[in-house]
């Protein structure tokens, strides 16, 4: 059986880090909008005032396993343990419609979905726009 | 005519900010979920590592005038300015489906619906999911 530890990210993790945001926006269709870059990570999430916080899973997998091995649930076990102790009050993720794997996944470890729920809707500016909102 | 003198909030700006957030909740039909005290805004806002940064508009209105001035736009115009100053690459917001004002103003100003373009939802862990999932 695979073994999992989860761990805080390092500055060092940066490269696999993007690899990962990368893959992850392949199976989303939207590799087009990853323009962040190693250098831009490692700068906003290991500053003196991080921007983000990031845990890995660190995975030995047992021959053949690749997944179904439960990181995922484990991932959002940590990451809810770790926003308790930070004060938070919400634990919020953005998932795409098609994503059932993903849906049911969140809905069967006690998540809303708020979009269905109470109508939000994700709304965006992006660089463009931003430049001519700042004149 | 109303003048309006946007610049970023100060602690001592937390009881009328709270106010404010209970106003918005109020219109949104979403009272219960404001739990937030103005002790805990305070801590998490003006603290050495800030949870959130805030920018308050001061309005001084003519009489009989207390929308229609611009003060959404001229504080969205703002906000994108001070992301951009700091290394922001987007700008994001949350709208109700049935709240047309601010969909309108949003769209008007070039933002884009994420939730209807790409199909994303948000999901929500509560309080509660939280401390089952941290165990």
């Amino acid at each position: 059986m695979a073994s999992t530890r989860i761990r805080e990210a390092r500055e060092t993790d940066c490269g696999d880090i993007l690899r990962m945001i990368r893959e992850l926006a392949e199976y989303e269709k939207l590799s087009h909008q990853v323009k962040i870059s190693e250098e831009a990570l490692r700068a906003d999430g290991f500053g003196e005032n991080p921007f983000f916080h990031c845990l890995v899973a660190e995975i030995v997998p047992a021959p053949g396993e690749l997944q179904g091995q439960g990181i995922g649930t484990k991932i959002i076990k940590k990451v809810a343990e770790e926003a308790l102790h930070k004060g938070c009050s919400q634990f919020r993720l953005a998932v795409l419609d098609w994503n059932k794997k993903a849906i049911d996944l969140y809905k069967s470890l006690g998540a809303k979905d708020l979009t269905e729920a109470e109508g939000w809707h994700f709304f965006r500016f992006e660089q463009e726009a931003m430049k001519v909102l700042a004149g």
